[in-house]
C-alpha cells in the first residue's frame, strides 16, 4: 500500500487517519454487527452520528444558531438550482457575480426560473481578477447576490465577503469552505459539495440563515424544498449515510488538528510555496491571476508549450505527485491544495518543479 | 469483528465479500496511490469503473440497447420529481396506481407540476391487495402510468408488469430491482435507489427508454434534465463515485453468484420460509396481505400485542437478528430479505420465531 501526494481538484485527497478508521470499521461499525452503510438512517446509532457531524461542523466553522445546516445529496450543482426555487419568486431578479467557470454554471441552473442579472463579470479580462466592487451593478430588489468564493478552474478567490447591502449574499464555497476563518453572518446562504475540503463526494452542506426559509419561493417538489429538509433534519428521504459519516470523521480530524485557524496557516504556507516557485521561475512557469485574487486552493499554471506540459504531467506522476494536469477548459497544469493535502506535498511539488525546470528550462 | 444477520429495510445488508474488497482498497485502489473516493470522476481510471458498472448492470437485468442507464445522486425521491419535469407537459394528466406508502410519496413529488389522476388506490382496503387491473381508471392521454413495483412498508408487490396500453409504464423498483427476472421492455422508465438490492445508499439507477428523452417536459434546471445526464454519461456534475464503485462491486458479485435467476430462487426460498412460519403460527404471527400480492422483499407482520412486539425486537436483536422492528407507519415487525441477505438468515429468523412463540404463545 503506497499513498502518493494527490493534487486532485476534487474528488480530492482525504486524511489518511480518516481512511484508516473507515477501513477498520467497514464490516462492523461501533460493534453493531454491520457496517454503517448497512444500517437505517432512522436508527438511534446513525442519528447520533449525523447530529455529531452537524455539531462539529458548527463548531469548526462557527455557524450561528440562527442558521440551519443541511446535509444533502446531489452536490453543489443541485443546490444552485434549489437556490432560485427556494428563495426567489418566479422571474424575480437575481444578481450573479461571475469570476470563473462555476459562476457561469450557477447561472445556467437558475436561468429557467428567474431573471438573471450579471452584476459583474471577470470573463472579458480572462478571469484573471475579481471585478472591483465599485464596478458592480447590483439590483436593489434582487432576491439575492451570488458569488463563487473560490473558482477551481480559473484559480480566483474572494479574500473577504463583499458588502452588498440588504440583499442577502449567497456563496458557493465548494472549494474553500473551512480552509480559513469565515464570518458566516455576512452570508444568507453558504453551500458546498464536500469533496474538496470537507470529506467525500456524494454529500453537500447547505448553511441557510433561518429567516430566508420563510420565503415562499416557487412551485417545487417537496424534495426540492429546503424547509422540508430542515424540518426533518436532512432525513426527508434516505440521506447518503456513508458519505455523511465520512465527512463527520473529517470534521473530527480537523478539530483535533487545530481547527480552521491551523488549516488557514497550512493553506497559506502551501500556496505561498507554489506561487513563489512560479513567480521565481523567470517565466518558465506562469500563473495569470493578479496576486490579490489568487486562490489558495487551486493554482492553475502554465509551461511554455504543450510538449513540456505533457512531459511535466507524466514525470510528476512517475515521481509520486498525482493529478497535476490542468482542467481541459484552460489546459496547462493545476495544483489543488485542500486541507487534507500536507505541507510536505507542496514542498515536494516545488522541489519537483525546480528540478524539472533545471532539466528543461 | 462480528457480522450479524441484518434485516434492515434500507440502507440494507451488503455482501461481505464486497465490503472486504472495499476495505482492502480503502487507502490505495488498484495501485494508483489513492482511494477511489479521492480520484477524479473524469480520470480514465474512474470512467472505466463507471462504464463497467453500467455494462454489468445491463447484463444482470437484461437492459435493451434502446434504454439509457443513468447513475445519479439524490435517491429515488428525487427521480420521482424528475419524472414529471422530464416526461410530462405542465399540468398534463399522469396516472398513479397507489399500493402503499411510497406510491403516495411519489404523488407528493409531482403534484406541483402535473395533474395527478389516481387510477387505482389500495388504501381503502388497508393496502392489503393490489386493486384488480380491470378496476383501474386510466387516462387515455396521460403522460405515463406510475406504479410502485414493491412497497417496503406495506409489503405489497406486483408479480408482473400490468398491461396499460400505449401509455408508457413507469415503475419505482427501489426495493425489488434485480431480485428476479424482469422484462424491461414492458416499461418506459424503471428507477431505483441502490440501497436495498443494488449497493449502498447515495446513488440511484434510472433506466429510460431512449425515445422518451425526446419529450420536451417542462422548464427545468440543466441538472434536472435527464437528457443532459444521458449526454454526459451521468457525469454532468461530480457523481457519487464511491457509491457508484461499490454498486459496481455488488453487480460483479451478483453475476458471479449466478445472476438474477439465482437470486430469484434464493428470494423465493427466504420469503416462503418466513410466510410459512407466519401462516403456520395459528394466528400468533399475522401478515394481512393477500397471498398473491405478498412481497418477497419485505414482510411486515404482527404479534398479538405491543408488549410481545417490544420483547420480540429486543430478544431477536440479542440473538443476532438485526432491524426487525416494523416501520412506525404500521408498527409491528418487518423482515426485509434483499439479495445480499443469505438464506441462512431467513432460516435463523424462523427458528427464532418458533422458539419465541413456544416461550410466549
Amino acid at each position: 500500500m503506497t499513498r502518493l501526494f494527490n493534487f486532485s481538484a476534487g474528488p480530492a485527497t482525504l486524511p489518511e487517519s480518516v481512511l484508516l478508521q473507515a477501513q477498520a470499521e467497514m464490516l462492523d461499525w461501533n460493534g453493531v454487527g454491520a457496517s454503517i452503510v448497512e444500517i437505517s438512517h432512522r436508527s438511534a446509532d446513525f442519528i447520533a452520528v449525523a447530529a455529531q457531524a452537524e455539531a462539529d461542523l458548527r463548531s469548526l466553522i462557527g455557524i450561528p444558531d440562527d442558521y440551519a445546516v443541511l446535509f444533502l445529496s446531489g452536490g453543489a450543482t443541485t443546490q444552485q438550482a434549489l437556490l432560485a426555487l427556494n428563495f426567489a419568486a418566479p422571474g424575480q431578479a437575481v444578481d450573479y457575480v461571475v469570476t470563473g467557470h462555476w459562476g457561469k454554471t450557477a447561472i445556467k441552473q437558475v436561468s429557467p426560473y428567474v431573471h438573471v442579472h450579471i452584476a459583474a463579470n471577470g470573463e472579458p479580462g480572462g478571469f484573471h481578477d475579481i471585478p472591483a466592487r465599485d464596478s458592480w451593478t447590483l439590483t436593489p430588489d434582487a432576491a439575492y447576490v451570488h458569488i463563487t468564493a473560490n473558482e477551481t478552474i480559473h484559480g480566483v478567490e474572494f479574500r473577504d465577503a463583499p458588502v452588498v447591502g440588504d440583499v442577502p449574499l449567497f456563496a458557493d464555497f465548494s472549494s474553500s469552505i473551512a480552509s480559513e476563518p469565515v464570518d458566516v453572518s455576512k452570508y444568507g446562504v453558504i453551500y458546498a459539495g464536500a469533496q474538496k475540503n470537507l470529506g467525500p463526494v456524494g454529500v453537500a452542506v447547505v448553511i441557510i440563515r433561518r429567516d430566508l426559509l420563510e420565503r415562499s419561493g416557487q412551485p417545487r417538489a417537496d424534495i426540492f424544498d429546503y424547509r422540508s429538509h430542515a424540518a426533518r433534519d436532512s432525513m426527508l428521504n434516505t440521506p447518503p449515510t456513508w458519505n455523511w459519516y465520512l465527512a463527520g470523521l473529517v470534521f473530527k480530524w480537523m478539530l483535533a488538528e487545530g481547527g480552521v485557524d491551523e488549516f488557514a496557516r497550512r493553506n497559506a504556507t502551501k500556496s505561498r510555496l507554489v506561487y513563489e516557485a512560479i513567480d521565481s521561475s523567470g517565466g518558465f512557469y506562469r500563473n495569470d491571476v493578479v496576486p490579490q485574487a489568487r486562490s489558495r486552493m487551486n493554482i492553475p499554471y502554465f509551461l511554455p508549450d504543450e510538449t513540456l506540459t505533457a512531459r511535466f504531467v507524466a514525470e510528476s506522476k512517475a515521481a509520486g505527485l498525482l493529478a497535476l494536469k490542468g482542467h481541459k477548459a484552460v489546459g496547462g497544469l493545476r495544483a489543488s491544495l485542500y486541507n487534507a493535502l500536507p505541507v510536505q506535498a507542496a514542498q515536494a511539488l516545488v522541489d519537483f518543479m525546480r528540478d524539472f525546470q533545471q532539466r528543461n528550462g
